[in-house]
C-alpha cells in the first residue's frame, strides 16, 4: 500500500548548512524501515515486535541487565531518567553548560522537580575534582541532597570523555552513594572517537543511566532512556508515561531505533560526520583571522572570527554564533553533510576572512 | 535518496483487530508526505517551512486567530495547553471519565501541577449542571479555583456533543470566567458524525484551546495543541517546551498534520472509521446475548456480553474489556479497518455467542 | 524576664462563636509552656530537649516505632506525610469531602504532585468497598498507581470511625499493597468519643502514617506528622524541609505539642468540645423547623434550617453555612466554648425560628 | 485566664552561643503580645484586627502600595514570593551563596517549579554585571526566561547592600523587564547598619517585593511576603494557600509581627546584634592567629583560625565551621546576645589562640 504525497515538497533538498545536527532530516535506511514497520495492526505503548526486538539489540550492546525506553525527545529522556534516579528531595549534579540546564526550558526543575547544582568547566567535561565541589554535606537537610552526577558525551562543547575519565566519574560518585547517568545526545559520536563499543565508556566504567541520542544521528524523532544498572532506578515505565513521553504507536520510534543499530547504521553516520568536522577544522585551522576555539573531538567545530566576517557567512550558510561577547561560533556536521559541503563552506570562509582582512 | 530496509518485516501486515485505533499505522498519504519533506536542511524547532504552512491550513480550518502547535502526543497536548490556560492556583473542572483523569498516569496533576475536579456523566458527556457541580466558590482561598472546563470529542464512551450543546457549555464556563478546553482526541470523528466543519463546533461555539488529535486518525505520531482564543492562554510555545512536547525535527511533525489537513484526508478516515463501527453495531445489535450498551456516535462500539463468549473472541481477534464488573468491552474501528474486517469479526460474535446460548 | 506588651488588645476576648474551631486561642496551659521553653539558646531545626522530649510523649501513645515531626500547618502536615507514603507516580484514595482535596487549595497537587482518586460518601467515611471503586488496575501504565488510602478521622461531616472500620480499611488497603494514611486535625475528638487509647485506632490497627492536629485543640500553631509504619515513609525528615515545613526555633511548636500530651490536655479538650457539641445538639434537635443533619460524634453540629433563620442568627454569632443549596449550616465548638455560650446560642436558634415561623 | 506549665523547664535558660540567631528565643514584647491577642475568637485565617493593623503598620514603613502577608518561615516566603512573581516557564537569577540556592532544600525547585540561575560573587552580593552572565537571551525558548533577581538582604555572608547598589540592581532588572525580590531574613540588620528608614532600600530603590524576616529578629515563627509593587505578582493569597503557608489562627503570626514593629522593637534588637556582632569582632581582631575574613556589617562575624582551636571553642561554645575547606567560622549574633557574652567568648578565643600557639 504506497500513496503520492498530496502535500507538495516546499523546500529545497538540496540545502545544507552548519547550523545543527537536528537541521538534516531522516537517514534513508531509518526511512525504509519506517515503511517496513508500517500496515497491519500491533499493540500499542510498546507491546509490539519491533520494541521487543529493540530490547534484545540494545541488551547485545549494553550488556545483560540493560534496558531501554524508547521516548520523544532528549529533554524527555534526561527528565524521564533523572527522576528515575532521585528522590523527591534530590539533586543533580552537572556542569554548567549541560543541556539539562541551559537548553530544556527549565524542564528538569519544572516537571521534574529536580535541583541542578552545577559547577563551571573549562571545556564542558567535570572531573572528580569539580564533582566534589558539590557534592557535599549529604546529610545536612537544608541542602538539598546530591544523587545523581549528569554528565554529556560527547559533551556540548565538542569534547569526548575518555572510558577512562568516565571510569574515575563513575568511580567518584559511587564512592559517594551517587549514581551516574550520561547524556548521550550524540554518544555515538564520542564512539566513533574513541573508537571502542558502546559499553566500553558506559556499562563497563559504571554508567547507571543514560540518554541514548538518536534524532540528530538520522532518525526522525526518537530517543531512549537506557538504564544499564536496574538497582539505580525506580520504574521508568511509570515515569516515561507521566512525563508525557509513552507514545502510542510506539513501533515507529522502536523501528528507528532498530535502524540505526542494525549494520551499525549509528557508527556509519557518527563516523562521518564526525570526518566532516575534522576535515573543515583542517580547512579552515591555519586561515589567518580565524582560530579554532576548542579540541575537535566529534562533529562540532567551534571557532572564534570576526564579527562581520561571520555576518557575511551566515548570509550565504545558516549557522549560530555560540557566544556574541567573544565572537565564538559553532560549526555542526551531520550524517548527511558532503565533501563538497564542507569544501564549499571552507572556501566561503577563506573568501570572508580575505575580504575582511583586506 | 532511498534505500532498501535493513530491518526485516518482524509482523504480518494483514493483521488488523479492533482493540484500539492507536493499534493501526500510518496512513500512505501520510507516509508519502513524510518522504517529501525528507532530505536537506531545515530549521529546527519550527522554524521550517512546512510548520509555516500547517498555520495557514489551521486558520483556514479554525478562523484567522487559531494558531497550531505540534506536540507529540495526547497527554502531552493536554497538559501543555491546560497549563497554558490556568494559574499556578487553579484546576480543570472534567468528567470523571476523561482522559487526563483516568488515562494519563497522573501526569496533569505531576507535571503540570493541575487539580482535577471531576463531576460524574452518564455518557462521558459534561453538562452545564453538571459543571455547575465543582465550578463554585470561586473567591474561596481555601478551593483550588476552578478555571478551566475540559470536554472530550468525541468522549472516551464514544459520544458526540452536539454544536448547540458544545455552545451551551462555553457559555456558562465563561459566564463563571472560565475557559473552555477541547480534547479532540477523536475530533475528526465527531467532525465526520455531525456533518459540520470543524470550526462549527469550536471556534464558532467558543472554544478557547483545542488538543488536536491526529495519531489515532492516520499520523505515525503528533498531535497539536490549537489556541483559538488568544486571550485565554499564556505561552503555549513556553510551556511545550517545559512540558518536554517540542520536536527538533519539527518538519515530519507538522508535514503528518499537513497530510491530513489536505484533500481532507482526517475527514475521510473518520468517516471511515465510524462507518465500520456503525457497520459493526448494525451486524451485531440485533444478536441474542449481547446488548450495545451506549450511542454508537463515533467509531466506538461498546457492548455488553458475556464473559465467557468475551474471552473466547479475544483468542480470535484483538479488544478490550472496559469493565470487568459488567462485562462490558470495547470495540474501536479505525481507519484502517475494512469491511471485510467488520464482517469477519461480527461473525465470529454470532458464532461465539451462538456456542455459549447453545 | 517578661515584658508589657506594646501591643493593644485590638479585640474582645469575651466574644466566642460556632464558626470555628480554630477561631479559638490558646489554651493557657499552652501557652504557659511556650513561657517555659522561652529564654536561653537551644539548637535550631529540632535540635533541642523540647523535641527530644516530644518524640518520648509520642512513642508512649503511639508505640515505639513512632516518630513525630512537628510542622506549621494541617496542610503542610498532610502533603508532607503523602509525599513520604507515595512514588512519584502513585496517587491517594479519599473520600469526595476530605479536606486535603476540597479545602487546601490544590497544595498536594501543585506541591506535592499527588494526584487525587476521591470517592463519594454518605458521610465522609471511606469503607472498603469504596476504596475498591479507585483503588484497582494496579499494573495499568496509563492510569496513576493509587498507593496509599487517606481517611479523615474524625471526618469533615463530623463523624468517628469506629477502631473495627479503621482496621477493616487499614486491612482492605494492605492487600491491596497501599499504605494507609489518617488526617487526624480532629484526631483527639475522635479519641474522646471512642473513649479508647489513641493507638487503639491507629497504630495498633494498621494505621502507617498520621497527621496529628493541635492547633485546632488549644495550640497557638502546630501539628505533627507521626509515622507509625516506618517502613512506609522514605524520609520524612527531608520532605518536611522541602515541603517548607521545618520551622527554625523548633523548641516553640514542639513544646506546645508537649504541653497538648501532658496530663491528657489534648484529651480534656477535646471531650470539652465534644460535650458542647452535644449539648448543642440536645438543645436545638427537636426545635420545630430545625434537622440536625448528621450524626454529633465529635464536636461539630450539622443543621438545616431556613436560610432567612441562618441569615438572622449570622448577625448575632459567628457560623458558617456548609451548603447553600440545602440551608445545612455548621456549628463547631471548642475547648473554650462555655456551656453558658452554648446555652445563649441555642435559645437565640429558638428565638429566630419561633419568629421565623410565627 | 493564665496557669502554670505543666510542661517542666528542660533546658538552662542562661545558656547562650553564637551558632545562629534563631537558636534564640522569643523577645519578651512579643512574647507579652501574643499574650494580649489570645482568649476569644478571632476570624481564622487572616481575617482578624490584628492583621488588619499589621496592614496598617506595613504601610506606613513601605508605602501606602505595600501588602503583607504573615507566613511561617523563610523557604515559606521565598518560594511564595518567587511563585507569585514568576511565569510557570521562568527562572530566578541568584547569587550562588544565596539562602534560596543552598539553605532550602530545593523547596524553590521542588514546590515552586523554580528554576535558579546562580552567579558566584566574592562577597554574596550581585551586581549588575553579574546579573547580566545570566540574565540574557529572553526570547531563546530553549532556555528558561530569567524574570527575577533574587538578593538578600543583609546577605548570607554579613555583608550589606547600599541604597544605591540595590537601585543600580532593581534599575538594571527592570530595564531587562526582570522585577526584583529582596530575601530579607536579615533586613533589619541592614537597616541598622545603613541608617535609613527600610523604605529607602526598597520601596524607593524600586523593589518590587520583599521576604520580610522576623523569626532571627526575636519572634517565636513568623515572616511576611510584603509586596511592594503590586504589578509584578500574581495572587499571593493563592500561592500563600498552595504553599501551605497559610496560618489558621493567624492572629498569633500577625501579633508578633505587630509587635515587632511598635516601638521599632525591628530597629532595637537589629542594632543591638550588630553591636555585638561588632564588639565581637573589635575583641578578636587583633589576636594573632585569626584573621576576621568578610567585613562586618551586619551581625555575623566570619573569622578564619586554626581548626585544633575551632574545636577547643566549640567545646565550650556553640558555634558553625562555615567552610571545612579554609578554617573559617561563623559567629552570630542575636537580639539576646549580651556583652559578657561576647567578651567571655572573645576571652575564650583568645586563650585558645594563645594555648595553641604555644
Amino acid at each position: 500500500m504506497s500513496s503520492p504525497s498530496l502535500v507538495p515538497r516546499l523546500h529545497d533538498p538540496d540545502v545544507r548548512g552548519f547550523a545543527s545536527d537536528n537541521y538534516s532530516g531522516v537517514h534513508p535506511e531509518v526511512l525504509a524501515a519506517l515503511v517496513v514497520a508500517n500496515e497491519g495492526h500491533q499493540s500499542a505503548y510498546g507491546a509490539d515486535v519491533y520494541t521487543e526486538r529493540l530490547q534484545e539489540s540494545f541488551r547485545e550492546h549494553f550488556g545483560e541487565q540493560a534496558e531501554v525506553f524508547p521516548v520523544f525527545n532528549g529533554t524527555g529522556a534526561n527528565v524521564t531518567a533523572l527522576q528515575a534516579m532521585t528522590s523527591r528531595w534530590g539533586s543533580v549534579v552537572c556542569a554548567a553548560s549541560a543541556h539539562i540546564h541551559v537548553d530544556e526550558g527549565g524542564a528538569p526543575e519544572k516537571m521534574g522537580g529536580l535541583k541542578l547544582l552545577t559547577v563551571p568547566t573549562p571545556d564542558g567535561k567535570v572531573t572528580p575534582e569539580l564533582l566534589a565541589v558539590e557534592a557535599r554535606d549529604f546529610a545536612d537537610e537544608h541542602r538539598s541532597q546530591a544523587q545523581v552526577l549528569s554528565v554529556t558525551q560527547s559533551s556540548e562543547l565538542g569534547t569526548v570523555y575518555t572510558p577512562d575519565e568516565l571510569r574515575a566519574l563513575c568511580n567518584a560518585a559511587h564512592a559517594l552513594g551517587m549514581t551516574v547517568h550520561v547524556d548521550g545526545a550524540r554518544i555515538a559520536n564520542a564512539a566513533a572517537t574513541l573508537g571502542v563499543p558502546l559499553r566500553a565508556f558506559t556499562t563497563d566504567v559504571g554508567v547507571d543511566v543514560l540518554s541514548f541520542g538518536a534524532t540528530k544521528n538520522g532518525l526522525m524523532l526518537g530517543e531512549a532512556v537506557v538504564v544499564l544498572n536496574p538497582q539505580a532506578v525506580t520504574s521508568v515505565v511509570r515515569l516515561r508515561k507521566t512525563s508525557m513521553q509513552l507514545g502510542s504507536k510506539m513501533r515507529f520510534l522502536s523501528v528507528q531505533l532498530l535502524a540505526l543499530m542494525t549494520d551499525e547504521l549509528w557508527l556509519r553516520n557518527a563516523r562521518h560526520s564526525n570526518a566532516m568536522a575534522a576535515r573543515l577544522e583542517a580547512a579552515v585551522a591555519a586561515l589567518p583571522g580565524l582560530v579554532v576555539a576548542r579540541p575537535v573531538q566529534a562533529n562540532a567545530v567551534f571557532a572564534v572570527l570576526p564579527a562581520e566576517v561571520t555576518e557575511k557567512l551566515q548570509q550565504r550558510f545558516r549557522f549560530y554564533t555560540w557566544d556574541p561577547a567573544t565572537g565564538e561560533v559553532r560549526w555542526m556536521c551531520s550524517f548527511d553533510t558532503t565533501e563538497s559541503d564542507v569544501d564549499a563552506f571552507a572556501a566561503a570562509i577563506g573568501e570572508e576572512l580575505a575580504a575582511f582582512s583586506a
